[in-house]
């Protein structure tokens, strides 16, 4: 890398600081900007620039959004009676991919984790509370993680929301579809067992 | 990638232009730098700008530079009798990463590539000559490719510096260090056997 130009390193260095870049992956990418047309370049460092600029959360779902309401928040044709909690916007996105759900979401911002130091005040549990006494909200579907933290967020959810006329429903956990069992865990194995259902 | 907003779109298909990065690893990318602080997404888009003007060709080699000369041609410790010639600025970093050398370098912009339309007036052969006629170099170390067109490249080479006063070697080629022989390909392994050499 030190027998670059400055300028070079410079870009190798910066490229190198994302996620899964190392240097060779770096420097691989740096000489392709370097070799194709300028204005290229100028479109990726300007796309980079705006993105950062003009992205700000949704106001209504608190996901990414380059308006006041996002997206999905914006659409007339969601079902506007659910409402699915998740932790981060990228959870959003997957289930989004999913297409299996055309209600709106909840971004928590993060999962109740004490050890750590978050309490129910660090992430946006006042926000959902306000969001359902507004009344539109009929299902409440808790769709953060299954780890631990994930969970006991949701039993926590599910607590506060008992006192509003809201159904609160869990997404189900078991072994992931197209899963061969001797590859599943033992716990996930357990809790598809213990979620069985009838097979009409 | 469709549910997020457009300036985050936006910056996923530009990354996802450069080599090696699919939409998902772009996905990432663009969300990680969403994430991180303003000052190092800047820094990031800066350093592809200012790459792009201040990069430009050494006068002496050819290879990148920030300068009129670059870092290797402009160092007084080189030997400034020997003159490796390679095809591309790449193959000029991989010597230097070699540390096996200490001469100079000379950047040919391509191969001779009939079949392409690739001839002598295509590439620095002219260059290389005004070079070789400056009368510093005492030896052309031909470092082409070993594939056909970089040995035939080699060998026009030769024929072209045979009327000047300078020695024109060429680099070696066989079994690579490291290299286990049942993985090796036989025509690599049949040259290894003709250039084999004495042990002293």
């Amino acid at each position: 890398m030190l027998h670059h130009p400055k300028s070079i390193i410079n870009l190798i260095r910066n490229l190198g600081r994302l996620p899964g870049i190392g240097e060779k992956t770096a420097e691989r990418l740096a000489l392709h900007i370097l070799n194709n047309p300028s204005a290229q370049a100028q479109q990726l460092a300007l796309s980079i620039t705006h993105m950062k600029e003009s992205v700000r959360l949704c106001r209504k779902c608190f996901g990414y959004s380059d308006h006041e309401l996002c997206t999905i928040c914006g659409v007339v044709s969601r079902n506007t009676a659910l409402l699915c909690v998740v932790e981060q916007p990228a959870d959003m996105t997957s289930i989004e991919k999913s297409g299996g759900y055309n209600g709106l979401y909840f971004i928590l911002g993060g999962v109740l984790a004490p050890m750590d130091g978050v309490g129910p005040e660090h992430i946006r549990i006042g926000e959902l509370m306000k969001r359902v006494e507004r009344g539109e909200v009929k299902e409440v579907i808790l769709a953060t993680g299954t780890h631990v933290e994930g969970e006991s967020t949701s039993a926590y959810l599910a607590q506060v929301l008992r006192g509003y006329p809201v159904t609160v429903s869990r997404i189900a956990s078991g072994v992931p579809v197209g899963g061969d069992l001797k590859y599943v865990d033992q716990v996930t194995l357990k809790k598809a067992m213990e979620k069985r259902h009838a097979v009409e």
